[in-house]
């Protein structure tokens, strides 16, 4: 067989193990925003062989054989040879655990959301107890099968970030923290700004369309994809045609929603942004988590929180909800929506604070896995956490260690990346504005198709070509640097609070 | 290998299929209700797959060997043979198409539904030809494979009612007409009634309320189930413990919602009550399409337009639509959701209109399938027979041969089943009357249970151990006779129309 029709069989095959794993995709959104209660016992078991299936197919001896045939024969184009390289380290590290794994994992993963939804609506870690200790004994297997250099959590980091480990996190987190205090001490000592406003009354229609409507304004393809309600939000996609968004909306809540939708909004048009001619093949995929969040969290903060972007939306946002903005003058709004303050809700919070919602889940993830720390005494250490580092009081388990659905998915290693996402996303913001000719008045008017063109061609179009490093290096000229996120808060904040600080 | 462990693997093997044949439902409810247009495409390809891979189960021989073995060992209780006996039955249907079959077809009803849905909007059937022809050829060589005698459409009727056969429909038609036509001319000589209540002002949030309220009062189990909003009101389900049902709202129609939900909602109480302990498994599954249909109309209209469940329903239904229906006694109303009138729309007709809708829609396919009629010829052949059986002039594809989704899904063969399901229904419903005691009045009051009770007792918990006719002995004593439908309708109307026929 020549080179052409074995890479023909390889692009095949591949794209059945897509149908297989969009199907499940889909399975599991269904399962988080539209499944009845007693649905989800078959439910886990479906997606459970339909795992069990897509991992066979890429394990497989003769899709094996085939990989090597096609590293080793030559004549393959630069993006037919990435793919097979990509496909080929998938290999390795999907053949490392067995079919029956992936099948135990995928069923204790469907028990343990289910479990979540009920313990959060209970406001009670102990119902979850017992589900979170099964699958984290899996995690821990996963990682022993994976392998792993130094610490076994570096197995998992890898599986959303690769090459990601805790010396590196640690370095991060550790240089991060002098300055981000010296900004909250000088936010501190400043007047402090008022957002009561955002707690006043949001009726759910007028905030659902307003989010829909904020959504299509950024770019977002309603006839690919579209919104729905869950538990707890998150995106998904089923090809780069179909992506799926999730909000939720609290009446007497406005930021909730707002800033949930754009976050989702920004995942979203990555996905939609990834070519659909590489349906199934590693260039259709998304690079990293990382790059996923700097997607997510450019288009929620450095857009989503700007004065730019509020000068647009926020006359609009006033006609959705008159009784309660009516009386606020944009200049308030804007320092409502930035104000810093210790809050419980990790997707609430802050862009300053937020980072230690994640320093504390990854030192806690990191504890688990190494078994500094036992499942049942995750709510203490949780609220102990939260205490000494933001200096609040959790009042229960739903506004506390709850209060993320990630665990129930058995993802442990994710958190980090929303840091990562964020100081990607000022260095890529950065950049942006450098590149994009009147990229800030382009915003001020409710234009942003600049943006998002300059974001499909630098980002989303490579699909997984690049790393987040080379990814990085192409469009800075320059690695990941915290100094970025560092600079732009530094100066947003002294904007809003009027310090002094440098 | 012992006969146990051979029946456990059996067992677990179509498990795993129904969890892939589950999951493709699940694509396809999402496709109806959900889906963005542009997810098309990869959608109709990942369906296709996960048809081709159940289908390879099911035919690939070391699940043939275990059939046989299983067949010739002996050792199985009367449930196990029955199982086996019926997989193996289907799986000398389903060995005689080829996988790659499986797919094509597949391919083809994705698309063709999407065509329909386009067509359909625009009220223009020549959208939907091209695409009908290329599924009405795939079907045509499906018979083929399937294998017939004496009509190629017996093939396609086999797949939906085992045993049904021209020869058999033609009979029952026959004997259908004349009965039908002397109740016919009995109401047409009598005074008319009026029902142009029915199209005041129904607001879409109150009927969606009213509708659900009406499903959770006739016994379907929410927790087990839900209800969306879909283009053609079907029912799906992803196992006995999530059944999906959906309608569609007319904000001046009250029929359309509420006949189609109790419609739906009769389907899904007969899904829910097929004992989840045989998911996968052949006495998991319903016995076939006109005992299907006969549980949605016997809910649909022996209940659901008898003066018994109006008594109780409708003091609510003036509740949910004061400005409609406050003025409109009781007997008005019943006499008006009653009103025999021809008409466009096939699932709004009157009980005995009804199967005029049917009959031409049989004839047609019929002539469809040994090239009598070709599909470009269709909206004219189905104008023509509306006016001579009905004597109404169509005026639009819509409210024409585009009314119904049938076709778009392959489903040549399908509509006869909803006449027979009909006739079973007031023979079911007779001998329910006969064996429940205090029936009215328990539906006077509002109480479902034992008729659900009974039901769930005679025909849903058997799942697929009889067949039809089987069924009808077991629950009347005596085969299919469409004498109870006459006489049903006779009673009915004579009560309403006030006419003297005997």
């Amino acid at each position: 067989m020549d080179v052409k029709k074995k890479y023909q069989e390889y692009t095949l095959h591949l794209q059945k193990i897509a149908d297989l794993r969009y199907a499940i995709a889909v399975l599991q959104w269904d399962q988080e925003t539209y499944m009845p209660q007693k649905g989800a016992a078959f439910r886990a078991q479906q997606i459970a062989t339909l795992s069990e299936m897509s991992h066979e197919m890429f394990t497989r001896e003769s899709f094996k054989n085939l990989l090597q045939d096609l590293m080793a024969g030559g004549g393959l184009d630069e993006t037919a040879q990435k793919n097979v390289s990509l496909s080929w380290y998938d290999y390795t590290q999907q053949q490392k655990v067995s079919g029956d794994f992936v099948r135990r994992l995928s069923e204790a993963i469907s028990t343990s959301f289910q479990a979540w939804v009920s313990a959060k609506s209970a406001g009670n870690f102990s119902l979850f107890e017992k589900e979170l200790t099964a699958l984290l004994a899996l995690k821990k297997q996963e990682a022993d099968l994976l392998g792993y250099e130094a610490h076994p959590y570096n197995a998992l980091l890898n599986q959303y970030e690769r090459g990601c480990t805790v010396s590196l996190l640690d370095r991060v987190f550790n240089s991060l923290q002098q300055p981000l205090k010296k900004i909250l001490d000088a936010i501190t000592a400043s007047p402090q700004v008022t957002d009561d406003f955002l707690r006043r009354h949001y009726p759910k229609d007028q905030q659902w369309a307003f989010g829909m409507e904020l959504m299509k304004q950024l770019g977002f393809d309603f006839t690919a994809g579209r919104q729905d309600i869950a538990e707890h939000p998150f995106t998904t996609n089923f090809s780069s045609q179909d992506v799926r968004l999730t909000t939720r909306i609290d009446e007497h809540d406005f930021s909730n929603m707002t800033w949930s939708c754009i976050h989702e909004c920004g995942h979203g048009l990555y996905e939609q942004g990834i070519p659909a001619s590489a349906y199934g093949l590693p260039l259709g995929e998304f690079t990293s988590l990382s790059i996923h969040e700097s997607q997510s969290r450019l288009w929620e903060n450095n857009v989503g929180r700007s004065f730019d972007s509020w000068q647009y939306f926020y006359p609009q946002a006033q006609q959705y909800f008159p009784e309660a903005l009516k009386e606020v003058p944009l200049q308030q709004f804007y320092k409502g929506i930035n104000k810093v303050q210790p809050s419980f809700i990790r997707t609430e919070a802050d862009e300053l604070t937020y980072h230690f919602h994640v320093l504390i889940r990854y030192e806690l993830e990191k504890k688990l896995l190494d078994n500094q720390l036992a499942v049942k005494d995750i709510p203490a250490y949780w609220n102990d956490q939260y205490y000494k580092l933001l200096g609040i009081r959790v009042p229960d388990d739903k506004k506390g260690c709850l209060q993320d659905v990630h665990w129930s998915h058995g993802s442990f290693g994710y958190f980090p990346t929303y840091s990562l996402g964020s100081f990607y996303a000022a260095q890529f913001f950065d950049a942006a504005k450098k590149n994009i000719p009147n990229l800030s008045p382009a915003i001020t008017n409710g234009n942003y198709k600049p943006l998002l063109d300059w974001l499909r061609i630098s980002v989303h179009a490579h699909g997984r070509r690049f790393t987040s490093e080379e990814l990085c290096e192409r469009i800075c000229g320059s690695p990941l640097n915290i100094d970025y996120f560092i600079q732009y808060a530094t100066a947003k904040y002294r904007d809003i609070y009027g310090f002094k600080e440098e």
